[in-house]
Formats: structure tokens, C-alpha cells, sequence
């Protein structure tokens, strides 16, 4: 986890939050959110909102009692605790590529399995930049619908020792992931003090909630499991073009969703979510790492700040089918923004690809290094006489150079950020070691990486627990 | 020319800037700078300056006395004036890559032709967001090397319409750049009213300024013309290792470098210049886009507002010797803070590879995308009731889609950003095109471009009499 201490970068004025503030007041009274779901319905009836028939016309003055009522910060603990985070605040945690059905490993693309799903489980565990692997890090298609979850959960508890994401498919997925954190951490009591996992709720933009999530969604927030309430939102299909709009569409979301949680289990941890890019107007293809997404990502960490809540946005995302120059420059269009915008959660941090249809080898080796990087550029100066370093230039004078001087000798090894995969060989040096590119290089580490793969030491009884459960539920679930 | 609006991203604290402000002070005055001009010794002690051997010792109350007499911003003429360019405040403007001895054109690299030079200058001419061609595109190996500044000078002028940058080589070449510019604009005097080219005087860092780029500084701040004092820094090897001691070094220098110039002609344009990066540790080869080089140029920015100069810094560096994706991200690293940090004159916008030895083809395609997608997001949000989009809401209500609704109709066209070179295409039809990355997108896209170059109208007259010049000139020179 990281501590991103640097200033913010915000872009909205004052006056601006204000409007924007005007307008999602009138959106949520006037045109309310769809929450299909007959338990949401009743709690808001029950707490005095207005509901015909599956839309809700929420007062603002009620949804900010209810948002005041979320934790502004919450820790989620790891089974090492070492790797426990910690969400909102100056913190920002990451997690690996979410959803991809398919995979890249150089010039092949193919359907995901279950055992890519383990590989990438593996990468995520031995970069410490990343603080887990996240949920569906890819989708293991060669393994039966209905009990997948539980091979997802089982792989991600017992291949890393870092948190990981809820399954949300279902309610009764859900609650197979409450119960398998139980077995875990020691009792379902124990991960209501401290939550173990955070669920990705997106709303079906433009406001509506749909049933399976909202499941999901209760069944978390009344086991004090954070959830991350997401407007999902490609300006042109599911909100207006205009980004503003954009905006307000997506507090009014979040807000709403943060409100039903509140709702179901008061003082529950939320995230303000955000997945907000752009379609091709031409095409109708979504578009990432584009200006318009990179906007909206910094004001949404404005925005959620300003309601008190951590936030959850960016990550290294790209439009391009593999991980060549514009899935660099794409991936850094909203990974630099997701830290100038201190991001608290971050998804899809490493291996996104093709608008997130494909979860690539080599470009999870590429955001890696831009996770890194990042982290390096966002530390505070340390200006003292020692940074100053006057006596270094007394010992070098003019035109001298700085190779040898003591000031340099005693910092040479850790003075520079070190990279993992960019080069910076001169061209002969290059060409001998075979002219390899970012992409060729990123292979070669990711298939390093593998190789010296340790898994993580585990309480036997604990594993075997966990293999039970799973053959249990599997033959119940008719798989 | 750009205008950037948005707020600067400034990272040093008051504290930290009163820290550096006592640094360079005693740096200036301790240790002093050196200055192999007897012509620049002379004009220092004249003005009551300590000067030991080749060293001196600045009083720092006198330079700012001399910084303050720097036009805070000036106007640079173009023969097309509508491609004239604003030298400070929020202005922006973008030149390509300067310098680089060799060429790329995808997997061949080689040495750089007056062609080269030619076809970099007719691209540069053909995307309106770069303002210049810039000065060495790149260096033609096959022109004679006493009067190739003559050819370059005219295919600038000839070949685009844009500003362009004087040759430094020496106070010779400078002068016949003044001339040529002359000839161009109707006569000295025309062009000392407004300045016409932009000249780069790079230190020989650390603390040292030499000679021939002493001579050429002369001339050009004689003749008015805007010069860019330049410390050269790669922390390590030209600076000590930590970021504070390269930002007050590089605040000696450049400031040293400026007071010079207000002494030769007082009030002359003057741009605070920067080009700080660092060297890897292991090797010794300079390292470009690196977390470093970023936090540098945000505090470049800073610095130079705080003196009230404008300032020249960033680009799209990388180390990389491809337009591959470690090209496209530390592009970015160094573009994206060139903006957040408002910097005013961009040199290396375009074409940049293998630390700065390659103009690379297909890069200059990337960059041109970068700078492109920079210019959009760095536009304010406008929030009025017409990008609110309340009506839309209305119209399309919950779970719908906005494709159809007529505020999408009414924006479509140019409601988001269209790439140049990014690609959003599914995967089915990118491979029905062929399944061409980046780097070969790039490749189609200068070629077609090169094809439908028009070169800008120029009087007859004046295209004699400049192709006069430079054949008596280079008779004179002896090639």
C-alpha cells in the first residue's frame, strides 16, 4: 500500500462544484434511481423515500445523512499481515485487471482458463506494488458456471496473501465468499470487525440498480464487507457526451447505492466508484486512456472527497489489442491521473488490454512498471542540506562531473529510480542482446516471474477447510 | 500555440522554495560560474562583478536586478502569422526534437541525410499542433559541416511556415541565421523589433559556459532575438545526484546565463531553459521519462514563474531505441508534466527515440497523438445547463441509452477527442485491417502524410534571395 502525500490536482473550481452540486440534487429528486430489487425498495419506503414503482426519488438532505454515516477510512486486513491495507485518506491500494474473458500472451489471443487465472494470481503475488490480485482477474472458461466462484476464491486466498475481491454474481456467490473469508480469518465475527475482501457493484448507467448486484450487495454490506459502488459509464451510451454531466450522473449513482448500504447495515465501508471513459462517436467502440476519461477521473477524486468518502477509479487502462506504444501512452493516461487524483482503490491496475476484453501477459508487466514509476514520482522532496549537497559541488567545480564524488558514491545504488522492465542499453549493447522490445522484454519477465513463483505458507487445517467447502458447495451448486 | 488554462500542478512548499532561494544564492556566490568568454568577463566586470580567471562571482541582488529587466513574455514571428507564437504566461508552444545524429524508419536506423532533415521538417509543417520544426531536426551527415547551417536554415524557412530556431554552433552560424531571417522579414531592424527565430545556448553544466555557444548568444541577445539558457543536466554525471542540489544548479546556471544576456542588450527575450534528467547508476547512459525527470520539470515550472521568467523544458523523451510501449509511456511521463507544469517553449515534442541520438519516424507519429490528446484534456470544463444535460436524463431515463438522444445528436461530431493514431477497433476488424500496432499505424500515417505535404507559399524574391545567400555564403565558407 502507498501513502501518496504529494498535493492533489484538482481541476474543478469552487463555483463549479456548486453547480454540479445543484444539478445532481434536481437528477436524484426528479428523475430518481431504478433499484430492482424489492428489499431495496422496502428499506427506502421504510425510511420515508418516495418509490413508484421500481424508482426511487431520494431527498438529498436524507442520502447525505446516510453518507455521513460511512466510514471516511476503513482498513482491510490480509491474511499476511503485512499486506493489509488501508482505504481512504492519503492511502491508495491496487488491484490487477477485473472481468477479461479473454487473454494475450504475445501474438495469441485466446479464451481464458482457469489455469491463466493462477498465473496471473501468481504475478500479482510476487510484485509488491500491487496490494492484490484483485477478483476476476481473468474468466476461467474451461471451469463449470455456477461453482466458478468458488475456484476463483480458493485460488485467490491460497495462491497470494493479499486481499482480494468478493464474487458478485449472485447472492448466494456472495455468501460463498463471506463464508470461505470465514474459514480463513477464523469466524464470520472476525471479518465483520475487520473486513477481508471489497466487492465491485456497478450500476446498470444510466441509474439503475439490477437485482443479481443488489444481491450481492446485501449480503456484503451486512457482513461489514466493503462495497464499491460504481457508476459504469461510457459518455455516449450510458450518460450524455458532456462530461459535466457525466459527473453528476455519477454522484447521483454512487450516492444512491452508498445510501442502500447505509441502509441495510449502518456505519458499513463504501467506496465511491468510478468507470467512467468514452465511446468512439463513429464506431460505438468504448474508448480508454482518452483526454475526456482522464478529466472526469480527476474530478471524481474532487467529488469524492468533497462527500467525505474514498474513492475508487483509474487504473492502466487502453484501447489497443496489445501492448505496444499506445497501450503505454494510454495505460499512463490514467495511471498519472490516478495518482495526481490520490485514488484509494485502484482496479485494474496491471494487465488490462482491448477495453478490458483481454487480460494480457506483457502488458501486466508494462503497468507494473508504471505502478513503480508512479510510485516513485509521488514522494514529497527532501530538501536539507544534505539533498543540497553544496559541498559536492565545491569538490567538483566547473565542468567537472559527478561520477566520483563522495556526495554521489555514498547514494549511487538507491539515488534513481531502478526499472523493471524499461531499458535504457545504447544501441550497440541493445542490438547484441538481441534488439528485444518493451513487449519481447516483458515476456521474458513475466515468464521469469512465474518460474520463481513461491507460494505463500498456509495453515494446512485452514487449506483443507477451504478444498472442503468448495467440494461441498460444488456438488450442492450441481457442478 | 496553445493556451493552457488549466491550474499548475506545484509540488514545492513555500519552505522549499525559501530553502532553494538561500542555495542558490550561495552557490552563486561561493562558488560562481565559469564563463570562457573573454567578451562575457569583460561585460561582468564592467559591471562590478568578481571575476577570478574564468570564473564569476555574481552578486545575486545584481542578477535579479538583470533578470528583472527580461520581457516576462514576448511574441516570436512567423512568415504565416497566423502561426506566430506568445512566449510565456499560459501560453504554450511546440517545436520537435532537436539534435539527433541518426534516423529510425521501423527496424532501420542509420545515419541522418539533408532528406531527413527535409521530410522531418515537411511533417513538422504538416501538423498545426507543433509550432515549429525546431532548429537540428536532425543532423544531415551528408552536408558539409561549415555551411549545412546555411541549408538548414532555409529549408525552415522554405519548407514550413512556422517559426524555427537560429544554428549555435558558433557567432558565425548565428549571424548568418540573423541575416537569413533578415532577408526573410524585410531587415534587421524588422526583426529586432519582433524577434523571428528562438536560439538554444545550452550550459556546459556543471557551472561552466563555453565559448562558441558563448559567441552565438552574443549575437542573437545583440540582435534581440530570444535565446533559451539552457543548463544541461543529467543528475549524476552533471549535477549531484539528489533533485534539490540539480534545481539550485540548474537555477545558477540558467540565471548566470540570463544576466549575461541582459547584459549584452538590456531587456532582450530571454527563456529560462531546462533539460534535467539523470543517468542509470549502473551503466552511465542518461535515462529519459523517469520519475525523476518528472518531478524536476513540475519544480522548473515553479521556479521560473517564481522569477518571473518564461521557460522551456519537457517533450517526449525516452530511452527507448523504438516506438514501442516503454516510447509511448515515457513520452508521456515527460508530456504530461510539460503541461501540468504550463511550461512555455517545448523543444523534443516530436520524434524523439533512443535518448535524443534517433529522430525516429514513426515516434514523431506517437508524439504528434501526445500532444494532441494533451491539448484536449488541458481545456477547462465548461458546466452550464447545456453540459449538465438535464433534459437528456429525461429523455432517456433509467437503464436506457443516449446514442439516440438529441443532445448526443447535436454533439456527436465533436463532442469527444478523434485520435490520429489510437486505435478502438474490436478485435475482429482490427485484424481484418491487418492487425497493425501502433508502431505501423505510425508508419502508414507519415508516409501518407509526407505524400500530401504542400509547401507553404513563399515570394519569389525572397526565395532568391535566400538561396542567394546561402550559395555565396558557402562559397565564403569554403564548402
Amino acid at each position: 500500500m502507498f501513502r501518496n502525500t504529494m498535493p492533489r490536482y484538482e481541476v474543478l473550481s469552487q463555483d463549479a462544484m456548486a453547480k454540479l452540486d445543484v444539478a445532481w440534487r434536481r437528477l436524484m429528486t426528479e428523475v430518481g434511481v431504478e433499484f430492482m430489487s424489492d428489499r431495496a425498495l422496502d428499506l427506502f419506503r421504510a425510511a420515508g423515500q418516495r418509490v413508484e414503482e421500481n424508482t426511487v426519488f431520494l431527498d438529498p438532505e436524507f442520502v447525505l445523512e446516510q453518507v455521513a454515516k460511512a466510514p471516511r477510512e476503513f482498513d482491510v486486513a490480509a491474511r499476511n499481515a503485512d499486506n493489509s491495507v488501508h482505504i481512504g485518506g492519503d492511502a491508495m491500494a491496487f488491484g490487477a485487471v477485473y472481468g477479461p474473458p479473454f487473454v494475450r500472451q504475445g501474438d495469441v489471443r485466446r479464451d481464458a482458463t482457469m489455469e491463466d487465472f493462477r498465473s496471473f494470481t501468481k504475478l500479482a503475488q510476487s510484485f509488491p506494488v500491487l496490494d492484490s490480485a484483485g477478483g476476476v482477474i481473468c474468466e476461467p472458461n474451461d471451469t463449470p458456471l455456477d461453482s466458478r466462484h468458488l475456484d476463483m476464491t480458493f485460488a485467490l486466498q491460497t495462491l497470494t496473501d493479499k486481499i482480494y475481491m468478493g464474487n458478485v454474481v449472485s447472492g448466494v456467490n456472495a455468501r460463498d465468499t463471506i463464508e470461505m473469508g470465514a474459514i480463513m480469518f477464523g469466524g464470520r465475527d472476525v471479518i465483520e470487525q475487520t473486513p477481508v475482501s471489497i466487492s465491485l457493484i456497478n450500476c446498470n448507467s444510466p441509474l439503475r440498480w439490477d437485482d443479481r448486484m443488489l444481491d450481492a450487495q446485501f449480503e456484503y454490506s451486512a457482513a461489514n464487507q466493503p462495497v464499491v459502488l460504481t457508476p459504469f459509464i461510457l459518455m455516449g451510451a450510458m450518460s450524455p457526451v458532456t462530461i459535466p454531466a457525466a459527473l453528476v450522473q455519477q454522484i447521483v449513482e454512487a450516492l444512491s447505492g452508498i445510501t442502500l448500504s447505509q441502509l441495510i447495515r449502518p456505519g458499513c465501508p463504501v467506496i465511491f466508484g468510478s468507470f467512467l471513459s468514452n465511446i468512439d462517436m463513429q464506431s460505438g467502440s468504448p474508448t480508454f486512456g482518452t483526454p475526456e476519461s482522464a478529466t472526469g477521473l480527476l474530478c471524481t477524486g474532487q467529488i469524492a472527497r468533497h462527500f467525505g468518502l474514498p474513492f475508487r477509479s483509474g487504473g492502466a487502462l487502453t484501447s489497443s489489442q496489445v501492448a505496444d506504444a499506445q497501450a503505454g501512452y494510454e495505460a499512463l493516461m490514467t495511471m498519472l491521473p490516478t495518482f495526481l487524483a490520490g485514488t484509494n482503490w485502484v482496479m485494474h491496475s496491471a494487465g488490462w488490454l482491448e477495453g478490458g476484453l483481454v487480460a494480457g501477459y506483457e502488458k501486466f508487466i508494462v503497468d507494473i512498471e508504471l505502478v513503480r514509476m508512479m510510485r516513485e514520482q509521488f514522494r514529497p522532496l527532501e530538501i536539507d542540506d544534505d539533498s543540497l549537497a553544496f559541498g559536492a559541488h565545491v569538490e567538483v567545480g566547473h565542468g567537472g562531473h559527478f561520477l566520483g564524488a563522495s556526495h554521489t558514491m555514498e547514494r549511487f545504488r538507491t539515488c534513481f529510480y531502478r526499472p523493471l522492465l524499461s531499458s535504457s542499453e545504447n544501441y550497440e549493447r541493445w542490438m547484441r542482446n538481441g534488439g528485444v522490445d518493451a513487449n519481447g522484454r516483458a515476456e521474458r519477465i513475466y515468464r521469469k516471474t512465474l518460474e520463481e513463483y513461491v507460494q505463500p505458507p498456509l495453515d494446512d487445517a485452514i487449506r483443507e477447510e477451504l478444498a472442503e467447502y468448495v467440494t461441498r458447495r460444488r456438488r450442492e451448486l450441481g457442478d
